[in-house]
C-alpha cells in the first residue's frame, strides 16, 4: 500500500485562536515539536509517529498526540505523520509561516552575537534593527543594518510595525527598555538580562536563562 | 500563633539519587522554581505556597507539589514554604549548593558574552577556562582568565576537574568540539550552536535555542 504515502494529506481543521483556551505549556511544546520535526526533515526522514518524536524528546507519545490533537488530526493510523505537513501546520499555528521584524535592543557582545545569528531567517524571524545608547556603537554596521541610538527606537520600531523585540542590555537598564518597546507596540520580549521583567497584560515575556540548563544537568552529576 | 513561623524547619528527608526514577521534566522544573523562589527572597518575602509560586509560574500548585513531594516534605500545612530552606534544599538536590567549574569553547561575541554573564556566581557555577582556535584571541584576558588554545583544552579541563562546558562555536565546529569535550571528560554541555549533538549515553546535553522561546510568544501575537 506504498502508494497511501503518497497521496496528499487531507486538510486538517486548524484552528487558531489568539485567546485560546489551550494551555500555554501545551503552546510551549509545539516550537520543540517543530526543531526536531525540522532536524528529521533535515535527516532526509519523510514520516515520522509520536512514538518516535517522543523517544527524541523524552516526552510521551500519549502526552505528543493529545498536544497535538488540539489544533486538528495530523496524524494517520498506521502511517503516523508526514514530516514536512505538520511542519507547515505547526508553524501556520505559531504563525512562524512569515518572518516577523525583530528589534533588539543593547548591542554588546551578546547583541553582537545575536545580530549574527544564523538561526532566525528559516524559522520566523528576521533581526530588523539594533539599538544602543552607547556612543561608541551607534552608527555601526552590523550585519548590514546600522545601529541606532535609543531615541530613535520608538519611531523606528512603529514604522516597522515591530511586535517581537529581545533585550540585551545589562540588568539595570532591562526594566526601563521593556517599558520603552511596551510603549512603543512590542508585545512580545525575549529577555537575556538576568532579571524578570514586569510587564503590563498582554505582552508576553520569555527569558534566556543558561543557568536553568545547567542546573537541569548537575543534577545528574557527581559534585 | 506567629511564633510557629520562627520555628526551624523540620529536617526533610532529602534524597538525591543520579540514577533515579525521578522523570526528566520534573528535573527540569526545579531550576525553574529555584529561580523563582529566588526572586521572591530578593523581594523581601519569607514565605510562600504553592498557589502562589504556580500562580507565578503559570503551573498548577497540585503540579508544584507533586514534583516537590519526590524529594520530601518541604511545606507545612497551613504556612507553606519557608523561602530559605525550599531553596537551599532545591540547590542541594541540584548540587548547586558548591561551584561548578565551567569551561566556555569559543571566544566569539558570544564567548565574550558568556565570559562577563554577571549570573554565574550565585546559583553554582563560575567560568573556569575559555578556549578558541582562533590566534586573534588566544591569550587574550577576560574577565581575569585567559582564553586558551585548543591543543590544551583536554589537559586543562582534566586538571581543573571540568565536568561543564559551554559550546559557542559556529554550528559547523560544535560536533568536533562536543566530540573532544567528552573525551576530555565533561559530562554536562550547554550548547548554543543550532545543531543537535551526537553524544554517547551518560553526557548530558541541553541548547539555548532563542527560537523555541520566540516562538512560544508569536503563537498570541496577530501577525
Amino acid at each position: 500500500m506504498f502508494w497511501l504515502f503518497r497521496m496528499p494529506e487531507p486538510a486538517a481543521k486548524v484552528t487558531v485562536m489568539s485567546n485560546s483556551s489551550i494551555p500555554d505549556i501545551v503552546i510551549g511544546r509545539l516550537p520543540i515539536y517543530l526543531r526536531a520535526l525540522n532536524h528529521m526533515i533535515q535527516e532526509g526522514k519523510e514520516y515520522t509517529s509520536s512514538h518516535e518524536l517522543g523517544g527524541r524528546l523524552g516526552i510521551s507519545s500519549a502526552q505528543i498526540r493529545k498536544d497535538l490533537s488540539h489544533f486538528g488530526e495530523f496524524g494517520k493510523q498506521g502511517t503516523g505523520y508526514n514530516l514536512a505537513y505538520l511542519s507547515e501546520q505547526i508553524r501556520h499555528i505559531l504563525h512562524v509561516d512569515h518572518q516577523w521584524p525583530v528589534a533588539v535592543v543593547g548591542v554588546g557582545d551578546l547583541g553582537h552575537a545575536i545580530a549574527h545569528y544564523r538561526g532566525f531567517a528559516s524559522r520566523g524571524f528576521r533581526v530588523a534593527c539594533l539599538f544602543d545608547n552607547n556612543s561608541d556603537v551607534i552608527g555601526e554596521k552590523i550585519a548590514g543594518l546600522s545601529v541606532l541610538p535609543m531615541e530613535q527606537m520608538s519611531t523606528e520600531i512603529q514604522r516597522q510595525g515591530v511586535q517581537v523585540a529581545m533585550i540585551a542590555v545589562p540588568a539595570e537598564a532591562a526594566q526601563l527598555v521593556a517599558n520603552q518597546l511596551v510603549q512603543a507596540g512590542v508585545k512580545a520580549i525575549l529577555n537575556y538580562a538576568p532579571i524578570t521583567l514586569a510587564v503590563p497584560p498582554g505582552v508576553h515575556v520569555q527569558y534566556i536563562d543558561p543557568v536553568v540548563h545547567l542546573q537541569r544537568m548537575t543534577y545528574y552529576l557527581k559534585p
